[in-house]
């Protein structure tokens, strides 16, 4: 690598553009670090004129980043368009294939092509790096692969959405409703303004939990179906309730090898208020890892927005300056296994259940003949009347039952004229 | 760097045997994420024929560490003897001079010679790498060094003493008082058997803190008089009132750059029991650094034992068989500026303070005069008499003050016949 080293910013969003502002700020402490000059030779998004926090130098714009392989000799390319295909995989494909490093905080980008996509940085010799892609300013993939290298990690969980986890702790403190609290999210730039819909039904996270399973447990990025539950259902009645049982509700995405079988999956969770991730609030993300030697390890850190991203940006950026580490998901991506899937209906856990019900008698009895049928044994039971309507709210906390067994019990609740909705199931985290 | 590189392991404790043993079983794991073939060709402790944990290969046994250099082509050596001086310095220095890398889990050595041991490494262009110096399996020397690469740290802080951590959750837990949980402690492997004032006086986590501080802020590591307190005067009464006020006591490490000023302290700490700090219990080790643009970032794991220690050493041998980055402190040595000390006497905070006193009329007065004259104000009083042995116990929690403040005020004590014994000073962290 030369000493004059050449960027690219494919993207000039928020994210972007506080990273070209950083770029140029602290090119000095770059180069005391690594001992490289850097040099920003092109920048490119749709508008060339669009209103920006920063402002940026026109000489080298690109509308079409594609122009820029051809007029421009870059060594690093950063790309924060953000599309798992489209614009987004034709420039980082194009950027490998010319032996240009790419940094990436793309995760739809990556848990979708990353296996294609890092064997062809290996073949071409250059990294592929996408540390901001997991947990915003967590410096979760490089303490994988090199903090707790050679550990044998067996699982990995923790809150990877800080759209979701803002949202459950603002119902919490504030009693508003979901879609309120949503609006509010949506003004500071918490959500996305248009469609927040991948935030909200999992998905984002679902595909940080494929990223940290691929790493951790040195396999190819699964494809199975996962169970995927987001908090678009989550009602503040549930809220409230945990709250009296000193539950909290969070968005847990979970990766764990159980019988040398990958399990993967994202949902709410009820944990204790005097759990540590119970205690994880507002726009934070935690990862929590078991492994062997080290036991358990836990990271905190904002989870979003332009600061933290960047930080894990220039990480990035400094680990190709000093010449560190090639393979992008630690080993050789010929060597990363394909991994069996855990059967999800063989998921283990206790059941938080609500029902609405009729006010009426046999309907309390009915609910739990079903469960006794299945063996599902209760654990609490809290029937809250609503003497006006004449309705009432049964709650119940089960011993633990299986994904699929839980799923047959509860299937005749759909059509019964004393139940009043299908009943809202959340899983305890055990 | 060849493809086989040849290691010696200096040390046999606890640690070096646990090591050695990881080593052996890691081999594959190794090459498969490095190319590197490691061998083992050097082990060397005072005695041979000490009873261990796991058999040693007796033929590349050397009861002189110093011959492996004159007998051995060595790449590696693992210093984990431990001492600050002597034969540890000796050999790392020895290694660094012959282009040997070395690592080292020897937090006295390194916070006592670190400079100058880093700036040997650089000359011969070797690693000295000593993530197991700090915080045992936390890996928060590379998260500095490299995750948070660029951020501007202004401070770091945190539970550093495994030891330390484990007496005071278990003198809560147990109510038990500090010799006797010493004891269990010492039993457990948790304390040292022998000699353990260097973990209950606070200079081990001393040691730890000036070695974040020199990664954290770019400065030599400093030779500053500071603050140092351990737990080996804190009482069971106190852990109990402060429980009664929803408080813990915690050792807290804090490093922290106040106006361009360096302030490194060690000493109990009351924390809320709400705080995530206050819930890192047990052995536990957590590590908070605020930096901008991450924000908030926190680090926790097991801070101590031959696991969590191997995890690090082996994320070292990592870092070096892939070729990583070269500065031990992440920039060259030369360009680590002295910094200047913060004033102790300036440090200021709400003090807990408890009076044993005879109960006789004009004594708590005597108390709130004294602490009106320096005007330290009285945020919160309890008294609780002991009539029968005509005595009583006055809890003062205080607004802020400083240091030199607070003890020209409490001065007056040391001679006061109403006063039994010079008043118990714990600080609140804020």
């Amino acid at each position: 690598m030369n000493n004059i080293i050449n960027i690219a910013v494919v993207g000039l969003g928020q994210i972007g553009i506080y990273l070209l502002n950083e770029l140029n700020r602290k090119k000095d402490e770059i180069e005391l670090k690594t001992g490289k000059k850097i040099r920003i030779v092109a920048i490119s998004a749709k508008n060339k004129n669009k209103k920006r926090r920063f402002r940026i130098n026109k000489r080298i714009f690109y509308s079409n980043p594609l122009k820029i392989f051809k007029e421009k000799k870059i060594d690093i390319l950063f790309e924060i368009i953000g599309m798992s295909d489209g614009i987004s995989k034709k420039i980082v494909e194009t950027a490998l294939k010319n032996r240009i490093h790419v940094i990436t905080p793309n995760k739809a980008l990556i848990a979708k092509h990353g296996d294609y996509l890092s064997g062809l940085a290996e073949k071409n010799k250059v990294n592929l790096e996408f540390e901001a892609s997991v947990a915003g300013g967590i410096p979760i993939l490089r303490t994988i692969k090199e903090g707790l290298a050679t550990n044998q990690i067996n699982k990995v969980y923790g809150i990877l959405n800080g759209t979701t986890n803002y949202i459950l702790t603002e119902m919490e403190d504030t009693n508003e409703n979901f879609n309120k609290v949503l609006e509010k999210a949506q003004r500071l730039g918490y959500a996305e303004p248009i469609n927040p819909k991948l935030d909200l039904n999992g998905f984002d996270a679902f595909a940080k939990v494929r990223i940290l399973s691929a790493l951790a447990f040195n396999n190819k990025i699964s494809k199975h179906k996962c169970i995927m539950e987001g908090i678009d259902n989550i009602d503040l009645k549930d809220i409230k309730i945990a709250n009296q049982l000193n539950l909290r509700i969070k968005l847990l995405g979970i990766s764990e090898m159980i019988n040398n079988k990958l399990f993967e999956t994202v949902h709410p969770c009820l944990v204790s208020k005097d759990s540590y991730i119970g205690n994880v609030n507002g726009v934070m993300n935690a990862v929590i890892m078991h492994g062997k030697p080290v036991g358990e390890n836990v990271l905190q850190g904002e989870g979003a927005g332009p600061g933290p991203t960047s930080s894990s940006l220039l990480s990035d950026l400094l680990s190709i300056l000093r010449g560190n580490i090639k393979k992008p998901f630690g080993i050789p991506t010929l060597k990363r296994k394909k991994v069996k899937p855990f059967n999800n209906n063989n998921y283990t856990n206790s059941l938080y259940l609500r029902f609405e019900v009729k006010d009426k008698p046999g309907v309390l009895s009915s609910i739990t003949n079903r469960l006794a049928k299945y063996k599902i044994s209760v654990k609490r039971i809290i029937q809250t009347p609503d003497k006006k309507n004449n309705k009432a709210t049964i709650i119940i906390i089960t011993h633990k039952t299986t994904e699929i067994n839980a799923k047959n019990c509860l299937s005749i609740f759909k059509k019964n004229n004393n139940i009043l909705k299908f009943p809202t199931l959340i899983r305890l985290y055990n």
